[in-house]
């Protein structure tokens, strides 16, 4: 496997994606063309609408950038393709799409061949057995929760510690991860913003500036360090 | 109908029910059992400690608090109960579990006859059509999104407006509803922390001290000031 897996497309006061330019050049670098999908629409954007802001975004690699949308046949498409980003938005939609075009284990067995694959908050959380660490709200409703199961553990994009000074007084973030392990023997690695994580074969390296929390369903969470492997 | 519809059970600085205490007292007023749903279970707690901190949070009242798991036939306990509390914790939970013991459209025929309904947190969410307004991480999966539809619109507990300071990405609970919206042609109000809503025959009144938003799939979101009717 060859992946990146971020826990956010978009860090505070910069552009879409513009934090990981530098490693996205050497990673995509001799790529010609990378497919997109668009499938999970934050804030309801359209697949054409969404796919505009991926080119805009990745403009700094000189490679063509095109919608799953666009193909008649998107297993065909996913099968022939180069390179794979898949984009951040609503993870519940993002998985029901994938799963009414039948499109999970296409996906799955093209990144387990070794296609690069991208992947930015729902896009990360689909990597793990399942999809049930998104933060996101159940818009839509999926056949199955399953997801990709390339990695052996679930994302928590967009990790955030609890705010010590905060008075509101629905679920932390940790709680919810606790509530999850209740009912899943599922470990789950918390990605803060600004961290994403590198697959080359079989390791997997945290990398960015910031640590990531590991929870494991019997133990008490503990730190991973940057440039740790997992 | 008969219902005090929290967003939460508890507010800062404050004990478990407490903020609510007068309120409930001339609510509950000539009750002397009360029937606890514990199924939400919040960070993972039992419905044996779920129920005894629920009547330590009532213990105000001098009624006899009695959880559903402790009864053989939850469906005849519902139907024979004289008041309901349905407590807060993980939304996705609650209803499986409701499904699981065909409880959703027994409890809804209860409270539609009038019986005194008190939710807090997950146990308002269960009162719209459906559960995919809510906050929790879906940690088990339900046959159905469908819930009680006692109200006419969904309920976004917990409700927070965005932190101008904040520096995380994460969608803003604002955007998470306007996604919902795209899909769904449902209202949706957002009550804070502090708010609820009294629903007595007819009509539905906020109360509280704090402003709710009223979401419409097609407007932009509004202020419903407290004491107004919805």
């Amino acid at each position: 496997m060859n992946c990146i897996i971020a826990s956010t497309s978009t860090i505070h006061g910069s552009g879409y994606l513009k934090y990981l330019k530098s490693v996205l050049t050497s990673y995509f670098k001799g790529v010609n063309h990378i497919l997109f999908i668009p499938y999970a629409r934050p804030s309801g954007l359209t697949h054409d609408e969404y796919t505009a802001k991926a080119k805009e975004g990745l403009s700094f690699l000189k490679v063509e950038v095109k919608g799953l949308h666009e193909f008649e046949d998107p297993k065909q498409a996913i099968q022939s393709s180069e390179a794979i980003f898949v984009g951040g938005g609503n993870t519940f939609l993002l998985v029901k799409t994938l799963q009414d075009f039948g499109l999970m284990s296409v996906l799955k067995d093209k990144i387990l061949s070794g296609t690069p694959y991208l992947g930015t908050s729902a896009g990360s959380n689909i990597c793990g057995p399942n999809m049930q660490t998104t933060n996101d709200m159940p818009i839509v409703r999926p056949e199955s929760f399953e997801t990709l199961g390339i990695l052996p553990f679930n994302i928590n994009a967009h990790y955030i510690e609890p705010d010590p000074n905060s008075k509101h007084k629905g679920e932390t973030r940790r709680t919810r991860i606790k509530e999850f392990q209740v009912f899943n023997d599922i470990n789950v690695i918390g990605l803060k913003e600004g961290s994403w994580l590198e697959v080359r074969g079989e390791t997997i390296q945290l990398k960015g500036q910031l640590d990531a929390i590991w929870f494991e369903p019997s133990n008490t969470p503990k730190i991973i360090k940057s440039e740790n492997y997992i």
